[in-house]
Order: C-alpha cells, then sequence, then structure tokens
C-alpha cells in the first residue's frame, strides 16, 4: 500500500478538528483529509439509523478519495456505527471512543464518568468499551446535550456554563469516580473550566491526543507511516454547509487559517 | 379548487407543532400534514443557501400531496427561502415571519425588538418585513441560540435559561423596545419565563396565534374553508429521522398523542 496516501478524519461538524489538531502534532508528515457534516450536524440527538447513514456516506467518499486509514472523530458516529464503517473499510479504522475507553481504564478506582451526548448515552457504547478492556469498572454516563451548544456559542468560561456543568455533573460526582470521559470531541473546549469544578484529583480524559498516539502505534506498526514531510497547505477540508463559519471557527481549533475547504453537495 | 384537500405545514423539526396546534385550535376543520426534517435539524445555524434547498425539497413533497396551502412554521425558512417557496407553490403560502411582523406593528412606541436564530437575524429578514409596514419603526434583533437547546433539554424554567434570557435579553431591553417578537417557534415554551424577566409592560408576540388567524382570513377569503370535520386522526406527520422522540415531544406540544407519523427516508 502507498504510506503516502492521506488520513481520512471525519466528524459531524468542527468537534472533529481537536482530534485532527492531535493527529498533525503527532504526526507532522501525515497528510489529512477532513470530512465535517456540517448541514446535518449535530448527530448527538438523532437517532442510531439515522446517524449510521450518515456515517455510511461519509466513509464512502473517503475511502473513494484513497485514503489509508480512516479516524472517526465523532463519538456518537463511533458509538452507533462503527460496525458498520469497519465492515465498509479495507483500510484501518480507529476511533475517539476506543480511544477514550483505553485510557479511562488507567483509573485506580475502577469508577469512571462519562460525559457524551444523548445518542452515545442511550447506546451504551462507552460501557461496553470500557468493559472490554476491564470488566470489573463501574461506567456512570451522563448526556450532556447543552456543552456542544454552547461550545459553539463561544461561552467557554461563562456562568451559564458553570451552572450547566455543575447540574450535568452531580449525579457522576456523587458516584465517587476519579476519571471523566470528555465523550464529545466539542468538550475538551471546556476542558479548563470542568477541571476546575471538579477539582486535581480528578482525571479528564481527551481522547484528542489518545486518538492521535492509537494512530500512530498502528501506522507504525503496519509499516504505512509516511516518510515525506506533509506541508499545512496539504490537509484538505470538506463540509456540507457553506465553509464560512467552518473556516472562522475551524481556524481558531487549529491555530491558523484552513486554507482549502471544499464544499460537497449532497 | 378541492376544499377538503389538506393545508401543508413545515418546520425544521418539532417547534411548528406550536403552529399546528394553532392552527387546530382555530381551524378545527382543517386537517394538516405537518413535516418535520429531524434528520437535518437546528436550521438556524445553517447558512441560507443550505436552509433553502432543504425548504425547497419540502415543499416539493408536501405540494406533491395535493396541499391547498402551505404553511411555513419555522422563522429561519421563511427568512432566507420564502422567495423560493412562493415561486415553486401554485397555492397560497403563509408565513410565521410575516404574522410576526403584522403583530410587532401594533407596538405603540414604534421600538420592537426580535429574538431568533442566528440565520434569521443575519438575514434581516425581520427587519425587511417589519419595515414594509412601517418604515419608521426601529427594530432591534438580538440571535439566542442557545434557546433551541434548552428548550429541547425541557428547562423551560430553569436558572440556566433565566441566566442565559438575561444575557440575551439585556442589549434588546436596554433599546427600549415595547414589543418583542419570538422570532423561533421554540420561542413560545420559554414565554412565562420571559414575561417574568421583561415585565408586564412589554408585549411579547407569539405569532403561532397570528399564523392561525392569517391562515383563518386567506382560506375564507378564497372560499377555501373545509365543510366537512376533521378528526384528530386525520392529520398526518412526516419526519426525516426515526419519531420516537418527535412523537414524545409532540404529545407534549399538542397536549395528545400523535397517531400516525410517517418516516421519510430521503
Amino acid at each position: 500500500m502507498d504510506r503516502d496516501r492521506p488520513i481520512g478524519v471525519f466528524d459531524s461538524g468542527i468537534g472533529g478538528l481537536t482530534v485532527a489538531h492531535a493527529l498533525m502534532a503527532a504526526l507532522p508528515h501525515e497528510r489529512i483529509l477532513y470530512f465535517g457534516d456540517t448541514a446535518r450536524l449535530p448527530y448527538g440527538t438523532k437517532s442510531s439509523a439515522t446517524v449510521a447513514g450518515y456515517a455510511a456516506q461519509i466513509t464512502e467518499f473517503l475511502l473513494r478519495r484513497d485514503v489509508k486509514m480512516l479516524v472517526v472523530a465523532c463519538n456518537t458516529m463511533a458509538a452507533v456505527a462503527l460496525p458498520a464503517i469497519v465492515a465498509m473499510s479495507p483500510v484501518p479504522v480507529v476511533d475517539v471512543l476506543d480511544a477514550g475507553a483505553r485510557a479511562a481504564v488507567a483509573s485506580r478506582s475502577g469508577r469512571v464518568g462519562v460525559l457524551a451526548t444523548l445518542t452515545t448515552v442511550n447506546s451504551g457504547a462507552y460501557e461496553r468499551a470500557i468493559h472490554e478492556y476491564r470488566p470489573d469498572f463501574t461506567v456512570v454516563s451522563q448526556a450532556c446535550p447543552l456543552f456542544a451548544p454552547l461550545v459553539e456559542e463561544g461561552w467557554l468560561d461563562h456562568p451559564v456554563t458553570e451552572l450547566t456543568a455543575q447540574e450535568y455533573l452531580k449525579p457522576v460526582v456523587a458516584e465517587d469516580v476519579d476519571t471523566l470521559v470528555l465523550g464529545c470531541t466539542h468538550y475538551p473546549l471546556l476542558k479548563p473550566l470542568l477541571a476546575r469544578l471538579v477539582g486535581p484529583d480528578m482525571t479528564l480524559v481527551d481522547s484528542a491526543h489518545t486518538t492521535a498516539m492509537r494512530v500512530l502505534e498502528l501506522l507504525t506498526s503496519w509499516n504505512l507511516c509516511r516518510t515525506a514531510p506533509c506541508h499545512v497547505q496539504e490537509h484538505e477540508y470538506f463540509v456540507t454547509d457553506l465553509p464560512q463559519r467552518f473556516r472562522a471557527v475551524g481556524a481558531l481549533c487549529l491555530g491558523r487559517p484552513l486554507p482549502d475547504v471544499h464544499l460537497v453537495h449532497w
């Protein structure tokens, strides 16, 4: 297989750029094709069947572009569509949910909290993934449907966000967890606020970095690492809604302008 | 034209049921076909071009079902797609945005505030609609992107919602308006909280009732009123995501179960 082929990274919208950013930092040689389904987001409030249909369509799109690996940078898609994505894909698939579960099992107390979207929580996927590594662990899940809209509003450190977070955290903290998985790619942007609320003894798992490490591990073991250096201009971004807003918020996520954003008409 | 044909009512999701509810109350003889694009909602954060494309698709769907009138029960679609909908439609079109503007011009001070989605505010459609009736009026618009998620979370009277509303209302109230248009069909569910915050001297315009009155007026003047009584079981609902959630929240909106919800595969 041609090692210079790109890695396909996809999300319902913009949150997955936190994963793309971690990949670019950890694997600066690799070229990224990023897909954000901005015309149909969010996925986290929609049914499994609908999300799985969208995921299949995006997978097909990226496979046609000859990627050497797929990174599911959306917890909701990973929660409800991973078997279908894996079945369609002739190339390896890495997903943020499994990465989050792998990091969570470092918990010393064996009690883990998961903050995620409604669809992810309803799927029970985090419980299953964590129990695959540690069947003895206790997993407490909490849907946080307002976190993504609050992040999109830019209220990262706002009294409304703090009050909302207190409300969502209350039942999870009451269960004496020592680890909290940020189970949606929007949530790492709330990490400073959440860390302040839960205190220094709680481990916050942000799966972006863990995902990048998993990608690096797989590329290395399969001898698929790209050797030629990659310039930031070589990364490509595909979105389904007009790219103005994606470009603006995306530049904040990545810390630099996004030169090449293509509109996909579906 | 056959007066027994149904009225097509459409929205990005569930909010338009507040309009359908007002129609059922004011015109109990009429049969409603309701369409909610639950697989692609919300529209209020998406580009005009994308929303207009979705609106055209829904319009075509309802026209093929032989409706005698279209009711655009979504301010965002009315704001960015009304000319396209009207151009496609051989039957009369009534929309919530025009209904809201008609009600707003009863303001005594001539200073009107509009609370709406980002896309509606960016379109400037409320300013244009109000100025069409009263060019001398001052219109102050405020995007409230968190209101719809808060309503969907069911936090209708919650400290988080109150704090959010205070933040959004501050710049509008500072402009000395005497009338506040609830320019998104989710917002009437926040009316009690908003009324408490702005006090009894502010008129809150909820366009659902005004829309129903406009429909009644047009049906009467065109001699299109249905004569046969309509049973609640005759109304039909079409959604694009699995109908479980729509059915549950919809029953709350309408005060009775929704028997007939069809899934449309797009």
